[in-house]
């Protein structure tokens, strides 16, 4: 019988360096012997895809935050039946780059939705279904903003580009779910270099490997 | 003060004539002074127009019943959110091809989420906004086959190309809802001419006029 896989999300803002440490971490299993599948919200099959194109380059005024919850919801309900189930019974690692915390840090805490309806559109859409830990980075808001700037973008997206408040609003949010789940959640400081932080997330999985 | 409009859907099963009685009830209800607006579901606005495109043309393999209710709730709360309200609130009627109830006939009923599911999107996005009427418009599964047999479409789309038993499923749940709440739902029998059903649908509003 196949063991099955784990699942393990990596939240935090922008330019925490959730890509990177995606990268690094399903390098570091696959040199264990783990096979490893790296994937990202909203997104990671066809149809999630098509609905991160919608919400990152929307029609017309652009969605309401409960259109908006609703579409991250739909988008995460694919993503959890067609590609992250499949994969962990198949017995590989899931790697994902954002899930449900941050539908509840950006649609719930800082957009104005109860933390009560995201979590019922999770169930309804999803079962409800959680990572077997979430790796929370956090950096400096200045430490992000010289990242952010770093990057050759050609200008912020919808989400990223919206004003200081909303992403400290976004940074309490992830600390406060950390808090109320400390087993769920394991806290790395994103601050220092690359591998720094890789030995981090290493240590965080000790138990897991 | 401006009076508020009402808000009239139309349901029913495909090839019930749905969208013909909408364009009457409009021109019947534009020859008395009132102001009417038509609009459809999935769709109306913008963003809703591009969730109804993912929905009948989906990326890889179409999206799973859950997804599905979730992104027709998305496109429902934008709806609702950026044309039904407002246009209620400047005086309008707005008459809508299909609302709520067909989330709960076809998502629901016939696609195995449960109805408290749907009610659940339906108030976290769109605050459970109701109809002041839903016309139930009926036609025999016979009449129904051959009008739509009539239609140059080219083929049917995703959701009318399903099998004769999943239409029935809607059809039954359809007749279930107007029973549980008889005040909100007028009966429409539409296997006659669309003038016959035109006049049914004038008699049901007496009361709104």
């Amino acid at each position: 019988m196949t063991r099955p896989g784990r699942f393990i999300a990596l939240e935090g803002g922008e330019g925490a360096g959730k890509s990177t440490q995606s990268r690094l971490l399903a390098e570091a299993l696959r040199a264990r012997g783990i096979d490893a599948v790296v994937t990202r919200e909203p997104g990671g099959t066809p149809g999630a895809e098509a609905i991160r194109s919608l919400l990152l380059d929307p029609a017309g005024e652009g969605f309401g935050p409960r259109a908006e919850a609703l579409l991250f919801a739909a988008a995460r309900a694919d993503h959890v039946d067609r590609l992250i189930r499949p994969a962990l019974a198949a017995g590989q690692w899931v790697i994902c780059d954002r899930f449900i915390d941050s539908s509840r840090a950006y649609q719930g805490g800082a957009g104005g939705l109860d933390d009560a309806e995201i979590m019922d559109l999770h169930r309804i859409g999803s079962q409800g279904f959680l990572p077997d830990l979430t790796l929370l980075i956090t950096v400096t808001p200045e430490e992000a903003a010289e990242r952010l700037g770093r990057r050759d973008v050609g200008g912020a997206d919808r989400i990223g580009g919206r004003p200081a408040e909303y992403h400290a609003n976004v940074a309490a949010a992830f600390d406060r779910f950390a808090a109320e789940q400390p087993r769920r959640f394991a806290r790395i400081d994103g601050n220092g270099t690359p591998e720094q932080t890789h030995h981090q997330i290493m240590d965080a999985l000790e138990d897991l490997l």
